[in-house]
């Protein structure tokens, strides 16, 4: 069950504005529908405001998606709330990639804050 | 026959602006001037106002022009016609992608509302 | 409906020993369980004996599979039996690559004759 | 020779706005130092006022500078030329792409009206 | 927990000779020492005897594998022994390719039968 | 029009054997049946006995067929016997990559002598 | 140790603006936390004011950090100050990619003075 | 050595605003500090104010850089101040892609007059 | 400094043989003769007998090259010893390539016993 | 000039058989018909007897052909006979590629003693 009191934080390490971008190839939920697995691709891409996310404790998080029945528009939103709420970024940005269901891929684009405009 | 009555909404999961894109890359029709079957991609990228397109009925919808006689620039905008309607995005883009026809490929690009730059 | 009177052929331009190879990467035909399009790529390859088939024909008789409720393994052998049957090649192999299906994609290698072994 | 009057149109199917891209990759003629062929590949990217250009006619239009001694950037204009004054489009782009020579390959661009900063 | 029962099977279509292969791009499974999640594709290759594996059972047969704590090896090993006990195939070739860890990835390859020298 | 006086030959510069590939990816010849033309890449691969084929006469040579109406097999046959009659090689192989006509690409291979298995 | 004393500069060639990109695919540190090698990719492009890095003196500066216990961000972010602080470019751009720990791949941008948009 | 005397040019063919780009993927000059040959690719990219560079002057102009001592950027600056000099274009982009030494490889980027922010 | 002691194994699963191949694209060891880092990819395939290698372990190992300085045909050779002495396995090949030093890449290709031929 | 002298050996470190592989990717010699510059990729591929060449006086080797008037077959035998006579491997292969002249890339393939079916 999705869980975002697996997420850790550590203070950003500088100051002077930075982006910061992690991609999860093996993301893997289950269709609420056809009970079937999904699986994508997530990137997470943010400007850090005090805090940055630690790595393990994100990939964590991501995997307590495991068996969880969600679609893909809210995997996208609630990864983007729950990053969003516990790290207050300056912006942050959520895409998803999924593999074909039926000869259509997708991908879901969910922002927070002002996105800089060459994202 | 296209049938836009295939197509079914779901609420959107979120009240924060998201978009969401779907990639069909089996899409076919036939041209109406040689009778020979078309095969494209068509791609639909669109920030959802109230409803999103559901996923099956979308693939549903795609296969009703299989064996319809239509040209590439009708196919576009019918598509965009029937989406827009139904859904009333606050935008969205249909780009069609077709296979070579005499050594030529083609691509058309139809919108609908105030389409981001970036797009 | 798959009609292999469709082909025509024409004469070996050359006694000397030559191969020949035809990629279709617009196959279309229908799941017979599902009633969904499938969507794949055909490639023949033969030696000719005393005649070759004329592509344009090769094209209708693919095309005539487009409605046809037929599974992946029996399109293979059908498509092997009609030019095997029609032309008497000295060697033919038809391979069959499908577009992926809840996450799985096939092909099928179906022979016809001593295919050398580097193919 | 270069002949514009090979060039057929079709009322556009759409008040509203859109976006048709041509691509021919198989585009020959002549270098009128060298006598050797050139070798390119057409893109063609407009917006339709009125009308819209007929794929196979653009396609003879195209093989009619087959054997004729034109440079690379005469080529592009001329067929901005062409399509613009035949087509009166919103806006209109013509990018060929060459082959190399003597290790140098070469990109021309000519455009007409206020083409979309996007491409 | 796997299951080799979730399996079906239906006549091959043929009595000539024909290779039929399967590839799954969405396979997971769990490791059994660190409790982490383990992707892969799975290769299957065989030329049926009698019967054939039936398509979406051979998905609900791989999906039996996503909570089984089980090795790279394991895996492998395991789904010969599924398919070529209850298929009993002229020869059968299974694949295993796992996305890297700590840097390193692998391949592993278990045969049945006579595997033809090309493939 | 065809031309294989055209081709000008060297004496091969050592004793010991060695192969030569030339690969003509600028290949153009007109179709006899619709007068459209045909593109193609032609791959030439041979073991010298006493000559080799000087580069600049074999452009040429390729260059002569720009305006003939002629099939894709009886192109890589003529080119098979021009060369190989001209040149008396070892052994000689001849492979033409046709773009695609309606959906479909085509591949010839002509061969002169015992090629060696590895090609 | 990572030691900015190892970076050398010459004086920028031009007085007409230019922008320098340097890629070194073969950065190594080492992760505090497990310990384990850390493999990247850096790229550092800029716009010099008065002086340009040596080539051979930035590789040198690079292997100072092969043995250094450095998380991502800091590592960004020390060689951002490091260069700027000796360089006193116009404007910098430091952005460091990293093979993927745990399935999730990284890259972290930070930036000095005013980045050109099209960056 | 360097020869901007090489260059030649021809009127621009149109009145009518284009832009030209040349790719020379097989430059050479040598290090001046270790005397080893770099190898990079050029490109040029300008919009013609009254002339154009004929490309085969362009070509002897870049061979005459062979055997010539000299570092990435003041290649790449020379090149621009030659052709703006002798040309006088609307604008003018001159980049240059080294291939690695050391691990590392560079991008130079020379810019004359507004070039638009697309490229 | 390369330690064979880092090495652990674990019992074959299967009696029926198998292929394993393990891929390490993040070596990194250290030229003798510069003093300069060397980067490479490892790959060992190998048939067990009686064991496997640990993964885990054989990272451990990998690492244990970091500082060490060692030529590309010695780091070949003593992986091969190392891992042919503590596993006996069937056969064995360890293939390293090795990124351009001078613009030089290198391969270097190790076999214990009787490697199959397709390898 | 080319300069076999130029060629330093070192003991080959194992007694067991293994196979050296040296890819250049930045040779270059010239016409000697034209005059122009001809750019190529040198493979080496061998297997010691009981020395093998050390890497930075291959690349010396290899820059010495920088000025030299010599055609493409020449540079191959050339380069096998210098290596064969003064490393008397067990096998050797010397492959060339060079870049398209006039439409047309070629690869030559010269051996020394028995090549092993697989290359």
């Amino acid at each position: 069950m999705p869980d975002s009191q697996l997420l850790e934080f550590f203070d950003s390490p500088s100051e002077t504005t930075f982006i910061i971008e992690h991609v999860n190839e093996e993301f893997t939920s289950v269709c609420p529908k056809t009970g079937h697995p999904d699986f994508g691709t997530i990137t997470v891409r943010y400007e850090p405001a005090a805090v940055c996310v630690e790595l393990k404790s994100l990939k964590m998080y991501f995997q307590s998606f495991r068996n969880e029945g969600i679609f893909y528009e809210a995997v996208t939103n609630r990864i983007r709330e729950d990053l969003a709420t516990t790290m207050s970024p300056v912006w942050m940005q959520v895409i998803t990639d999924w593999k074909g269901r039926g000869g259509i891929r997708s991908r879901i684009i969910a922002e927070h804050g002002e996105v800089p405009a060459r994202f």
